[in-house]
């Protein structure tokens, strides 16, 4: 019999039945022991369990690894996170220590670029608005196949991308399958670059004043912490709408509230400053503005996409192949 | 100066303002002459301004073209139907006098198939009616990241669809961009056409019972009255969707309210039967209900691609090439 390594999982009870499906046990049970096949409690778990602990798989709930919890954790090599932002649980101490981090951002893009993308199309026909008001007046008024007034659908709209991002990226690619003109503002990005990815690049202004929707794929970051502000906001054209699936930080939330309280904007913010808003929000009401509880990332099967990316990568760097996913700590400046 | 022959617009006043926009005129002055800038009224125009029409433009609005009709219509080659459903239009008269149809029913499939597609991902987290529970009760009890419960998300979701039509196809395409399994009940398709559209071939029973989501795309025909039926419905699992955006009829509607009233069922209706439908309807109010009111189709700046198809259609047939839209009198048994 192999005697694999030892590893241990570290999330919020119960999201290990959404991370850590039978099919991630499968492939974890082929390169590691789990010392425990339930999350564990680092503080509280009994050292000589940990002590031949060589690989982490974190998720959801997984506290930031401090010096007392390396300390507990002598022979880790391996952080394997199942889960978007790694940055909330990586520390000096870890880099310090040289343990390999990878994380499962690529794998926690997909959804949230399918939702964005999906919110892109709905929006272009003022899709839950329009439903709202067909439900209140029970269809009374409506003429099969003729909507609202005003230059509405897919066709020629003008998508304005913020960040190509990982989720950035495959919100660009899906918008190639509709016939959208795409703007693309990216600092990192060189214009040969952008027109690769099908968009067309733009400062942030330019893109803010341009785009019949301005989508938000920029990380959070001290730089872009209010980066659409009130002077952003009023350069969008009357009836533009702002789609926020990244970090609530970025839009600064009463600026947004005034826009979308006059009726010239509107939005669709999945990830809103403060996380839920207050009850006093005008958001919550008005029908210019759609607010969902952070859904777009994983959910649900979703999550088990993040278990298999780990998972790979566990056995990767067990058989000593490179990471595909890893996160350095130069990485952290960029990430989401 | 070359002499263009002559070409009328028929459909309702305004529509042609978003068919018949500034690039499709420019392409249809290319070829034809219009007898009138604006759609004209068949039964009021002097007989001497329609005598030398050999094409017509319709779209929504073009009553059947009958004997009354094309008797006033007597060099008629071609109607150019700039919309979706010419069943509707033709007549046996008219292939009687060997007039060539030819319909925009491919270039209205786009929007069909986008919003289809964009709803099965709205589905797939139940968007719609998280969006209105976490409204109702602004944010309370919401963790970030934690949706309601099930299994949710587009990851493994089995997608059924009815009938690999011009808008079936377009939504088999897109599904190829998300990580579902796809069932396929196309009764003209042996089963390697099927899986080439990367489905799997089922009966209509099978279909029903194996899927998360059934969308419909079959024509309204006699064969499709009431296809889904109550016993259909009752096949489908608990929890399922049934997603319309093809005809009302192809649906029993008293069946499917029964089934969703009980909350078994849920389902996006945007072609309900009748249409609208009545106040009294429990679809108005359920919250595993949404009704939008007949908007997948073309609408604002979508209808434009039916007129440039169509001009295109004009501009093959004026010159002598093979349409590539053309509809036969055979063909309309089959089609939507």
């Amino acid at each position: 019999m192999t005697t694999r390594p030892n590893a241990a999982l570290i999330m919020w009870p119960g999201v290990d039945d959404l991370v850590i499906t039978p099919q991630v046990r499968a492939a974890l049970a082929q390169v590691v022991t789990l010392v425990d096949d339930a999350p564990i409690d680092l503080m509280s778990t009994p050292l000589a369990e940990l002590e031949a602990v060589e690989v982490l798989i974190g998720s959801w709930g997984c506290a930031p690894l401090d010096a007392a919890s390396l300390d507990r954790l002598p022979a880790l090599r391996l952080l394997a996170y199942a889960a978007g932002t790694v940055k909330a649980v990586v520390t000096d101490e870890l880099w310090a220590r040289g343990v390999a981090v990878s994380s499962a951002a690529a794998a926690n893009a997909v959804p949230v670029a399918e939702f964005t993308f999906a919110a892109i199309v709905m929006i272009a026909k003022d899709v839950l608005r329009v439903r709202d008001a067909y439900r209140a007046n029970r269809g009374e008024g409506w003429v099969s196949g003729v909507g609202p007034a005003g230059p509405l659908g897919t066709h020629g709209l003008k998508v304005g991308v913020i960040g190509a991002s990982k989720i950035g990226r495959l919100v660009l690619e899906r918008l190639r399958t509709l016939d959208v003109e795409v703007g693309l503002r990216d600092p990192y990005l060189d214009p040969e670059e952008v027109d690769e990815l099908g968009a067309t690049p733009m400062g942030l202004d330019e893109l803010c004043s341009w785009s019949d929707i301005v989508t938000v794929h920029a990380p959070e970051l001290t730089a872009t912490r209010h980066m659409i502000d009130a002077e952003r906001l009023a350069l969008m054209r009357d009836g533009a709408w702002l789609i926020n699936t990244a970090r609530g930080s970025i839009v600064d939330t009463a600026a947004l509230e005034a826009e979308c309280a006059s009726g010239r904007l509107a939005a669709w913010i999945d990830t809103p400053d403060p996380e839920p808003l207050p009850p006093t929000s005008p958001l919550w009401d008005l029908p210019n503005a759609v607010l969902t509880p952070h859904i777009a990332g994983s959910m649900g099967n979703e999550a088990e996409r993040m278990g298999l990316l780990a998972a790979g990568e566990v056995g990767r760097f067990l058989s000593g192949r490179p990471l595909n996913h890893e996160v350095r700590a130069g990485d952290l400046g960029l990430l989401a």
